[in-house]
């Protein structure tokens, strides 16, 4: 049984197995902060996954207003979470925390409140929020508390290297911690000693003069000895290099370091996983246990196990994985990932988001807003005259083409497989690389280098993960330009 | 006896040993592109040190006007080149090489040319400059000639991920690859089958959209497929990020991608060693055994030594390091690395450069404007009281001071030692922390952390690197925020 199925206890909680659900943007929520139907949907549809722990995304532990965001803010919005609560728990064995967060004022004009301006009293509020949230969370029936100190957010900024203050909350990396050790301790005060409380920060701003992970080490450090019952690393994320759009708000993922916080299919697998390395091996070689979520383009189970086994990480996180295919807990433990539906990092989700809209996942069947749910058992087929797969070079790079396959249900998408020849250090199997949705038959790579020859082949899915024959290979040599 | 010091081969020349000079801006030189006196003496310096290959800084193949730089673009540059590299030779048993570049026009007004605006032309002219160029450092007695693609130079920009070009310049990987490829072969046939031909490139653009090393694998294998004798790669320090300065023209390395060219004390040593990792795996795995350079913050022996062992690279390269102290080579080699001028990674060299100064280091005794040398043997020493150091915690940091060293000929410098208590991990030996120049006796520590005892220790270094007295040690505990 892979190590990736074991049981974790955290504190008073115990996770059935060691893949986790970060919190992600849905824009699902409505502007008065209650849950809804769609968000109880995404969810529940998370839960019944089996992932180990879901992380409900960020909900405000203050009033301020923001568009369409979870809060949990006030006590008339506990029925709703305790709702959401228990349907997950029914849905599936996974544990369940939801993420708090406090942010600062933003505006329309590029003006944005930064945590220099606040003074010692709404520094003293920002305690008292996060405490009283965390309570409540309890009261709704989760299992535990992410507190919300990543990317842009106002116990980011503190932590951050470019935090400006001149008080005893800035000018030092302890001085720094101060506010999110208050928090820590108010929350601890609240929940009592056994609850769950966990924290999520970025290991690397990514910014000009941010930190790194050699500050990452003794943040994680800090906040484990002060009761931080897991840590969760991030990347970027942050205002200072966000794109300035007129009219629109500053928003913390449209720069260098948002890309960096949501790695794209430009990106190497696992791009981040130095980051949990180095701030878990900071956190043993001071004997502190305290598990660690790594994430950032961990989609495969081989990439999955690798990063338990070299102690990258003592917990997988995957959102984008888990968007795509929340089923994909299941289909992992039962020995099934040729069913999964892989994320292919093309990051529409992340371009949804960026542009203020709903975040779906772009390999969903068009207009289901849900990762598809069946238990049909027949797969797709190819048409009489087979897949008619086509590979023509343009300009460098290789543009494949193939007939419609059906099915019964639906066909969901396609995957496409490819090979170099002659290998690259071994035999010249096809391997998965690359998907599109159902709706396409067509699909341009653009990552083939001249004078080499590649083989590609592709394999209709429908929506059960169900794989139709593979298509006849064909292949295409790219010229040189030399 | 080291790997770090078995010679290596590259093509037509044998470096007696893996330790390299990599291309450093200093402004040295004058608007005319001629090598002069203090360029001379620079180099000299490094010769003498015993660096395997010292990359002499980029010379323009072009004549186009852009402040103090040197030109290798027309025949009446060469005795100036030939004497140099003449005098190197002399110097020590190193090779040299001269870093080659074009670069595109720019203004003080904000306006720059891009790639897109040139025309076939313009390229033809390219490729016929670099060509005459590479001639000419043959002609001059150079051992070999680096070709510039990296940065945001006209190759690099040619290669990267954001090259606009509608024609075959651009469009896929081979495109991008088209020009470099083409110089690259007008380069060889200019100097011959048996003259040594190096590129440096970016494995890492580290900025929005650009490339990583999922490009930079496919980029090196084209380049030494197509001739390329060794494949040095940097990261970063590209135009798309760099700061806007009313007045002054756009400097490449003022921005995140240029912190990450040159990282500092806040990134962990060998923060760039996943590039060369990723490239050369990405080379052997297609049989090609071209040797590659690693760089960035790989200023120990044992950092080193290790990026030999694990495959991280074949050659490591050093700018600050060296720069700090040019003798680091013949130190290491002699097993005398405790007399080692150590680079601090505090970046006033990056900073001089980015305000267009001349690029001098730090830690040099004032207005040497040069590494010093000396034959003393005589160690400083303490005054009468002692070293008298003490350790004062302010908002979070602390603050060392101590009283001034005395030496035969000058105190060059102060090491600051450091331990933990209770140890992280081990023993609570003190390990070299810091250093800071001879002028200067205090120094600030703000990488501590809150609840933390630390153990401080001081020693003085002169002229000729040798270490005085420790110190008493000193405690100081950091009060916790909690």
């Amino acid at each position: 049984m892979s190590l990736l199925f074991e049981p974790l206890t955290l504190r008073a909680t115990t996770l059935p197995n060691r893949l986790v659900l970060p919190a992600m943007v849905t824009r699902l929520s409505g502007e008065d902060g209650h849950v809804n139907d769609d968000i109880r949907e995404r969810y529940v549809r998370f839960a019944r996954g089996g992932v180990g722990l879901a992380v409900v995304e960020a909900m405000a532990v203050h009033g301020s207003k923001s568009g369409p965001l979870l809060r949990i803010s006030s006590d008339e919005l506990k029925p709703g979470l305790t709702d959401l609560a228990a349907r997950m728990h029914d849905a599936g064995p996974g544990k369940v925390a939801p993420q708090i967060i406090h942010f600062l004022k933003i505006s329309r004009s590029g003006w944005r409140q930064t945590i220099d301006m606040l003074s010692l009293d709404e520094i003293d509020a920002i305690v008292e929020a996060y405490g009283a949230a965390a309570r409540r969370a309890r009261e709704c029936g989760f299992d535990a508390v992410e507190l919300h100190m990543a990317h842009a957010y106002t116990l980011s900024s503190f932590l951050s290297r470019m935090n400006a203050r001149k008080d005893d909350y800035g000018g030092s990396l302890e001085n720094r911690l101060r506010l999110p050790i208050r928090v820590l301790h108010r929350v601890r005060a609240e929940v009592g000693a056994d609850f769950t409380v966990g924290v999520r920060f970025v290991g690397d701003e990514c910014i000009r003069n941010g930190y790194t992970t050699v500050d990452a080490g003794p943040i994680a450090v800090r906040l484990a000895q002060e009761g931080a019952d897991w840590i969760s690393l991030s990347a970027g994320g942050k205002f200072e290099d966000a794109r300035r759009i007129e009219g629109e708000p500053l928003y913390p993922y449209t720069g260098y370091s948002g890309d960096r916080c949501m790695p794209s299919h430009a990106y190497p697998d696992g791009a981040n996983l130095y980051i949990p390395e180095a701030v878990r091996a900071a956190l043993r070689a001071r004997g502190l246990s305290t598990p660690v979520v790594a994430a950032g383009k961990l989609g495969t189970v081989e990439l999955a196990e690798r990063v338990l086994e070299r102690g990258q990480g003592d917990l997988v996180g995957m959102a984008r994985a888990l968007l795509a295919d929340p089923d994909l807990p299941r289909k992992w433990r039962e020995g099934r990932e040729d069913r999964v539906v892989r994320c292919v990092y093309g990051n529409v989700c992340k371009a949804l988001d960026e542009n203020f809209k709903r975040v779906d996942c772009t390999l969903w069947p068009k207009k289901l807003g849900q990762a598809p749910m069946s238990d049909d058992v027949i797969a797709p087929a190819w048409p009489d005259g087979g897949a008619g797969l086509s590979a023509d070079v343009r300009r460098g790079n290789v543009l494949l083409r193939w007939a419609a396959a059906t099915d019964n249900e639906a066909v969901y998408g396609y995957q496409v497989f490819r090979a170099e020849e002659p290998p690259a250090g071994g035999a010249p199997l096809l391997t998965h690389h690359a998907s599109v949705r159902g709706v396409s038959t067509r699909y341009e790579d653009t990552r083939v280098m001249g004078g080499a020859t590649y083989r590609y082949a592709v394999r209709p899915y429908d929506l059960a993960g169900n794989r139709g024959p593979m298509s006849e290979p064909v292949t295409a040599s790219v010229p040189s330009a030399s």
